[in-house]
């Protein structure tokens, strides 16, 4: 299978760096094949902007969706976001390993989602969620947090993790992935900023990382999460009568 | 009191520019001082990046919260940071004005987040939540959707707006602000993209415009959101038994 690993951290050296060497590592030996696709070292530019459309629909007024679907629609796609195109076109699985920064995403990986996942492309109205433009390829979260697991609980201090991830795995699923849980290595502390000892953090880390490789030899077995669908929303959009249960719960 | 509008828009005369121009009227109306900071305009470098550190602690290695803390302490963060800094000292209430993409703010909104909020400066593991620098501060979050507001709902296929801005509140309460409810534009469809006609949309922007300057007439007597804080936490950083009902019903 092709494996995309989106990376978006400012130092290779990193922890996060490791990771993806991590699974790198373990999916070659799986005989997958790897593209990385480092977001700092090709310094994407991840912010949406008029300048970069060529044939403008409206040299006037920037309205970004019209000028992805125009510029989708001609063939017309800045050079930047046609090569990750084909990284997802080219893609069964897309890792995106990342830092949570701010309850997210870093920014360089959020405007990322803003330029890449064109409209009139990538979703429309009716190219969307079970019925996105992507289904059949998954997707997976690979992510990093200072604080340690237990912060991240329903009611722990740092807020419940599944809430932080939510927005970007419901993106994913908008555009019709396969979202596979998320890989969580908590205790990640940046530098110098260690509130365990050295060693006790090394070895934490290779925990991590250990965890890692082994989650990675399984990946093509999961379930991916579940969504609500076309088939559970009634005429108005809203979850009908008939839907399962569980999405009430929710 | 002193107002401070951050807003992301690459288009100075989308809606989202006109409801700028609507809370700039307002505020201005009722004595208010305001101050508009459009990143877009002001091209702002939202992504955090070793290059933006002119004193490094480590030439080596990029840590950015080292780094943050570092170049807070020694008076030295970067321009564009002690800019914005100086603004948020200066406001009474921050605005942040944006459309929604993607679930989540335009990535130069997100950026502005992973490098403005310093670590060390802004923010420590102790000085945060309700003991967060900017306390006694307010924020409020303006958003403009594409879908109706009924898709929005809790049940509504397009997610329920509130776990949308969970991150995003999450966020501004950790630095200590009193997150006020946010103000939230529906069917705010962009250019050429309408599923209404021009004169329907037209009425209800206009109506979006209005609830808007209403709503900025009373924004002092209004009470933020609540948020668990560290009277709520045990030791553990769990929240305690003794905790309020509210805080289990999430």
């Amino acid at each position: 299978m092709n494996v995309l690993i989106v990376t978006a951290h400012p130092e290779p050296h990193s922890f996060n760096g490791g990771l993806v060497d991590t699974a790198v590592n373990q999916l070659k030996k799986a005989g997958h094949s790897v593209d990385v696709d480092d977001l700092y070292a090709e310094r994407f530019n991840a912010i949406e902007h008029a300048e970069h459309y060529s044939q403008r629909v409206d040299q006037d007024y920037f309205a970004a969706l019209d000028e992805q679907r125009h510029h989708h629609k001609n063939a017309a796609l800045p050079a930047d976001i046609q090569r990750e195109l084909a990284r997802l076109e080219w893609a069964d699985l897309v890792i995106f390993q990342f830092p949570l920064w701010w309850h997210a995403q870093p920014a360089v990986l959020k405007g990322w989602f803003d330029r890449v996942l064109v409209y009139g492309g990538r979703y429309t109205s009716r190219m969307r969620y079970d019925q996105g433009y992507f289904k059949g390829k998954r997707a997976m979260l690979s992510v990093t947090a200072g604080s340690p697991e237990a912060a991240f609980q329903p009611f722990g201090r740092a807020g419940n993790m599944v809430a932080w991830l939510w927005p970007i795995h419901s993106s994913l699923y908008y555009v019709g992935f396969d979202v596979l849980a998320p890989q969580l290595s908590y205790g990640v502390q940046g530098g110098g900023i260690k509130y365990q000892n050295e060693e006790a953090l090394r070895k934490h880390l290779n925990v991590c990382k250990q965890r890692w490789a082994e989650r990675l030899t399984h990946w093509e077995c999961e379930k991916p999460i579940p969504f609500a669908g076309w088939e559970d929303w009634d005429e108005e959009g809203m979850l009908s009568k008939t839907a399962p249960l569980r999405w009430r719960l929710g």
